[in-house]
């Protein structure tokens, strides 16, 4: 019994988020799951490194599987490839440590939520963007990510109204880049509350077009009041770029 | 009554092609003659620069109208924009000369065919791509791409049997370069037959997988029998990227 470590890539538009519910088939585990029966002949639990929203995005989800086999790592790759819908890709296979687990092992992850702010219409990757109208502020979005950057609580932004653990959060930092017509905001933290980044998106993009002032994320954070943040941005925009782990 | 040179973008996946067909909803002209129809209140005809088939994509498609409208450039395309569906977008609107004719004064065309020949999936633009599976020969493919430029008889690669008009057209270059597991045949010439730029890429990319060599060109130009050619590339991975017109 080997513990391989799977690097995965998928396009959400058209699943249920990560993790597999019942009666529903469309989720990226469920898939992942239904393919690897199919190739061992018999259930095995994918270990997620998080839950992704409905729709959103991944460049390089990491899960793990402990499962026998005598395929290579390439060829449980080829296998799961060919199988798997086009809109889910594995990336890469590999053995692990026995010991390796997607979710505990996690030291932070990476998303960006990316927005088109340009002037013409996003054609081509309009399922991966949120298009905004009207001029916007990236200065103050900056100004306004500063703040919100370090160890918080961060209820204000908790999808989740009955949440009972932790609110507390730390954000190692918030990135805001501008590009040929698209503005993305990348975040980078140890872990993030249920909506956490597009609600954060979602109140950046008010900041950004002049709903809020950059210096309202002060008191906002202090709030600690969910109906005081922004919408919860589209779920299209938002795309797992990466997990991270200890070397 | 002014001439307006419209640049129009789209992803082909969802239509039947480029020219308005009767009954047939779905195509880029029926679709922008419709939103045209609703703004100036009258019908008007869009003149195309050429067709594109069922499927295949445009970066660059030029077109142009004569209509009246007290619209700005910018307004117009702004309404164009928000009426028309997600995957047709207007680049650019401007007034051209009234002689400008979108069709009759092109001089040339550069279409770009997008094969993924890496070992992954090309999840986020599977729509825009071919997926070619094993090993692939760039060098061959150059070679043969090397006899294909130039004023030849292309009846070999007409995909309409019953062509009765010259099949000889010119090909100005053919560039066939590799990049992140992708690899882009990208042709300029005067003007294509139907489906050239797709039997053309079908038989490179047979070239290319070593079913052919690169020297059978030569006698496959000669033959002037589509029936020795490869197949018809699929829709998908073809791109118009720029129509030419004299400064």
């Amino acid at each position: 019994m080997k513990n391989y470590k799977m690097t995965v890539c998928y396009d959400g538009s058209r699943f249920y988020g990560w993790e597999h519910q019942p009666d529903i088939e469309m989720t990226i585990q469920g898939k992942l799951e239904s393919v690897l029966k199919e190739m061992l002949g018999q259930e095995v639990e994918v270990i997620g490194c998080g839950r992704t929203d409905a729709g959103v995005h991944a460049k390089a989800y990491i899960c793990n599987v402990h499962m026998e086999t005598e395929m290579s790592e390439k060829e449980i790759r080829d296998y799961m490839n060919h199988y798997l819908p086009d809109d889910i890709g594995v990336n890469e296979v590999k053995v692990a440590s026995d010991r390796f687990h997607a979710r505990y092992n996690a030291m932070g992850k990476t998303y960006q939520y990316a927005c088109y702010i340009g002037d013409k219409k996003p054609v081509f990757d309009r399922k991966y963007v949120t298009v905004l109208e009207g001029k916007i502020n990236v200065e103050a979005i900056k100004k306004a990510a500063s703040y919100l950057v370090g160890e918080h609580d961060f209820k204000s932004f908790c999808g989740n109204p009955k949440m009972k653990k932790s609110t507390v959060r730390e954000i190692y930092s918030i990135d805001v880049t501008c590009r040929n017509g698209y503005m993305y905001l990348t975040y980078h933290g140890k872990g993030f509350l249920q909506y956490m980044v597009r609600i954060l998106s979602g109140t950046l993009i008010e900041v950004g077009e002049g709903k809020r002032s950059p210096e309202s994320i002060i008191d906002l954070i202090e709030a600690k009041d969910r109906s005081l943040a922004g919408p919860t941005a589209p779920a299209k925009g938002l795309t797992l770029l990466k997990v991270h782990y200890a070397k």
